[in-house]
């Protein structure tokens, strides 16, 4: 293997790639990099054997081969590298030369021929989904994916694509999370993603600006961007039937500004969080919103105007769930749903149906 | 206690005297800010008895007296509060009442006579130091002082004025760094300031516009700017006679630009670091200096053009400790000054005397 390339490009590859090696593994040759040099292209690759990526480098190529080199090692050397030519040679026992003006470097590798085969995935199911859409929608929905495994489907995000709408959602037993927008018409599909390749995908699509490509099996999802590519295994099982937990009724329903109702319940935070499930309490009354909360800190009022249709109501709740949704909203008003002060809260936009927010309340006692 | 005053001038003014608090203490009383209200003047402060802040809030008002409120708590509430006026209510059992627009806390808090006094300084030795040079000597020195404490005296810097001269000293048995310049004549002053109290007036100084005031008296100093002073215990003892140390002849001279040295020894760190000792060796001769490093991993070589007067020379060293005096260095060129390899190196400006850094070799061993 010989190739000379840009420290800039290798700078970019090297950091494509390793987003997909992990620390920890078992299997030394994981925490590294394959570079293989084939068919005129340099392509460079890392797994954790859940997910891989593999993204191709562009140089100047004088030899084939291949070499797997440690990606810690690698992507600091690169990032100090001088702003000049980078060239690679691979010599006897995997040692590899790498030289940038007047610096050598021999770094001991391993073989290439040890390193694992990424699944070669030409799924039955493939559509083109519009990227910065997509991109919003993990933003936006993968904070409420359940932290811990104890119902295995519910630690990824179902993907739908139906009759050209896209939606991802995400729920964790006591919040759920939905987005949606327009799609490429024709395709059906329906796959549950776990969420560390959707925080790899999203961390990806802030890298590159090309089309995002999906080719999907049953059990394997490929994910195309020009010249990188990205696979990953699927959660196997059937996802919860979230339609059925979304209330279709209300008999409340507030319209009220984004930004204020954040910054209230992230004041009420700082007391709620030294008390008991970070509990802060709402009383929805004429067109005052009242939000409590109190610890052995002190206690906490805050007043918010807003509009309301339909019955008063007390409620509380976790801040903290309401904390994480205001936050990825980017509207300025929002609409709040709700018929009684034990069932759940919606959060939806005063026009359309991009997103919805689900929120359990927890139970409201009277100070 | 009753006064208002900005959301910008409280966050300002907790973000100040918070430094001097510490978040593990064992008296609870310390955790908090002491508010205190008394001759048409509001004044907070902070300490952890070894370094206590103390500065003005400008605001309106209505009643004298004085509370204890958390530190933690109150910089993350001030900041999340809306722009705009704040008021503070103290009431009965030192529940303080605090109100911004439409948000109002109650917080607990604690009795302000149970807030230790700082004390009152009133040094004998008086003088104005310039403040960018004294900030920069800090940062400049500070990484060199001793990261245990087998010699206590070396926790600290060494603060040297003498004829019109400044200096900053801090040593720690494998180098020593040195930084000085010009200051007000007609005081002379030989004091060890605790490595913290010059982290967090490194802090203050970064903030703060004003003149840099210091009054010293035999166990104490007090550091003033402006509106804020920050008092500080200093450490007891006579510090090492660092002008013996500092050899003054050499009988090889290296001229050479700080960046690429800079550079090359990061790189070589890379490696470097997984051996034993950090270690790379540096070979002069010519006009050209090697430096080699080697580990596991693989192996280094750079090559840098200098200028050199004297005999050549082969040396090593821990790498980091020249990483750490080259990133503070702002000059383009520097000076190289060595005698054998055994020891010390010194790195000073090409032109001047405003610092001096020394750092000893390791044994070098050829490969």
């Amino acid at each position: 293997m010989q190739f000379t390339t840009t420290k800039d490009a290798l700078v970019n590859a090297v950091n494509t790639v390793s987003k997909a090696v992990s620390g920890k593994t078992t299997l030394p040759i994981l925490e590294g990099i394959l570079f293989q040099v084939q068919d005129d292209e340099i392509f460079l690759m890392g797994t954790d054997m859940e997910i891989g990526i593999k993204t191709k480098l562009t140089g100047d190529i004088k030899r084939e081969g291949k070499v797997v080199l440690s990606a810690r090692l690698l992507s600091e050397l690169v990032r100090k590298l001088p702003e000049d030519e980078v060239s690679f040679i691979l010599n006897e026992n995997n040692m590899t030369k790498i030289t940038c003006l007047n610096s050598e470097f021999n770094i001991q590798g391993e073989s290439g021929e040890d390193f694992p085969k990424l699944p070669e995935i030409n799924g039955e199911k493939n559509t083109v989904i519009p990227k910065d859409l997509f991109r919003s929608m993990i933003k936006e929905t993968v904070f409420a994916v359940a932290k811990n495994d104890n119902i295995p489907i519910l630690t990824g995000e179902l993907l739908e694509i139906e009759e050209g709408r896209i939606k991802l959602v995400a729920l964790d037993g006591y919040r759920l999370a939905l987005r949606q927008g327009k799609t490429e018409e024709g395709i059906s599909l329906k796959e549950v993603i776990p969420e560390r390749t959707l925080v790899e995908l999203y961390r990806l699509l802030s890298l590159k600006n090309e089309d995002l490509k999906l080719s999907a099996t049953v059990n394997q999802v490929l994910f195309t961007l020009g010249d990188t590519s990205m696979v990953s295994s699927l959660l196997q099982g059937d996802y919860i039937n979230y339609k059925q937990i979304i209330p279709s009724n209300h008999t409340t329903r507030v319209k009220i500004r984004k930004d204020e109702l954040q910054s209230s319940c992230e004041r009420a935070s700082l007391m709620a969080r030294d008390g008991k499930n970070n509990l802060i309490k709402m009383n929805f009354s004429g067109n005052n919103l009242e939000i409590k909360s109190n610890s052995e800190l002190g206690n906490l009022h805050e007043n918010i105007t807003m509009d309301m249709e339909g019955d008063p109501l007390k409620i509380a709740f976790n801040c903290n769930y309401f904390i994480d949704a205001l936050k990825v909203i980017s509207e300025d008003e929002i609409v709040l749903e709700f018929t009684t002060s034990v069932s759940p809260c919606i959060l939806k936009p005063v026009e359309g149906d991009h997103f919805v927010y689900l929120i359990l309340p927890v139970r409201y006692i009277e100070h």
